[in-house]
């Protein structure tokens, strides 16, 4: 039985919480946050606290904080030598206070307030810098049924850069095709079958393979159809910006 | 029984040919193609044409050939007041001969050669300048299992524009993950459970509350972080560009 403190009372610590509830092999012995009130509801199922010198042995103390917050959290934590991780993907781990044992827990996912997560579709990116600390985080991410892989520094950073490549600015370009459908009354949802089928090929095929559209063919008639008919200048900038990275991916001339 | 005749040989005819087949209340009386060998293993199941002479009467003449193509075939045919209709997302309806009947059939979703394609997953648009000719291409439509939607051409414009958002610029995105990750040896795998839970997300919320993360955030400390680690100068600015798209959209202050 692992026994773990989780810190924290964000998306990614409540989903950590509820998840590990439901799974043999681990305990969450106690559940720190700064404001107690927020981890109310709780307090029936786990020990809450919002005094950290309150805090007792754990295996392992997992910071799910803002990313600004990890280095004091962790100098403010009044032990040494325990293993202390935090769940960021863009925090160093060195950023950790070097008293205790280091390591992230870096969940490769989007986690909303209230929708279930099934963290068997959530990649756990493990980092260390003492090796011995690798297999008691990787038992601890298995047990919520999570693949997992161990990364180091770079890779973990380059991890969460592609993130907001395929997460923040894809979900923007769904959003700029609402702005656009909406424009003339058309659907939203009409788009959603294609939205859906674009993110699945993905999955079989590589990006590259699976590449398609005016950019590609290098269609300049209905490019500049499609620019003439962009009012939005930000849309018109992103349009030509993306048309030429395909282009500039999939060779030949530009635009 | 709608009788079809489909003309091309393309991803989209192809498609339509094979689930045509299957379904009952629609039979596919001819199919022609330039190239009369690309149809060779078809010559068993439908009447392979070569010549546009040879069209005998149908009730829906389909034209899913390439948008250069479609005025200058849709003239070439041997006869006049019948319904002929094309499929692209971007070509006129008027580009289409008026000695016929005319209109669109757009179906929006991305077809791959080899993929077997399930046409509920496949909202198709339907346009005619004659209110007339509407119900039966809806009815034609509605037995592929398809959703269906009457669309303007102001509708069909921008819905092809935006499919290309979502579609073949969600796409470069992930192929810019892609690089972005192999760049440091580390797996596009993992990020694969995300590209698939941004696109569920927004199959029931609008991408506008699904946004997350740095840019939306303005976390000025990530976003540095990130412009200093990606060395393409395209990705660069394709990050600036939706980063600060996405801050417009979310308000507060710019990048």
């Amino acid at each position: 039985m692992i026994s773990v403190a989780i810190l924290g009372a964000g998306n990614v610590a409540t989903h950590l919480f509820k998840a590990f509830s439901k799974k043999e092999g681990v305990f969450v012995s106690q559940w720190y946050n700064r404001h107690i009130d927020t981890l109310a509801s709780y307090k029936n199922e786990v020990d809450v606290i919002d005094d950290l010198s309150q805090l007792k042995d754990a295996d392992v103390y997992i910071m799910a904080v803002s990313d600004d917050v990890i280095a004091n959290l962790s100098s403010q934590l009044p032990f040494e030598n325990r293993l202390v991780v935090h769940t960021s993907g863009s925090v160093s781990v060195y950023d950790i206070d070097k008293k205790h044992k280091r390591g992230v827990l870096y969940p490769l996912q989007t986690f909303s307030k209230n929708a279930e997560i099934d963290f068997a579709n959530v990649p756990i990116c493990i980092e260390t810098i003492n090796k011995a600390c690798y297999p008691l985080l990787k038992q601890l991410a298995r047990s919520l049924g999570s693949p997992t892989k161990r990364v180091n520094s770079d890779q973990r950073r380059v991890l969460h850069l592609a993130a907001v490549f395929v997460n923040n600015f894809t979900n923007q370009l769904y959003r700029i095709g609402h702005e656009i459908t909406e424009s003339e009354g058309a659907e939203f949802d009409l788009l959603k079958p294609l939205i859906l089928e674009t993110a699945l090929k993905v999955q079989n095929h590589s990006p590259f393979t699976a590449q398609t559209g005016p950019a590609k063919r290098h269609d300049k008639k209905t490019i500049k159809k499609h620019l003439k008919a962009l009012e939005n200048p930000h849309h018109k900038n992103i349009y030509e910006l993306l048309t030429e990275s395909i282009q500039h991916t999939h060779g030949r001339k530009k635009l």
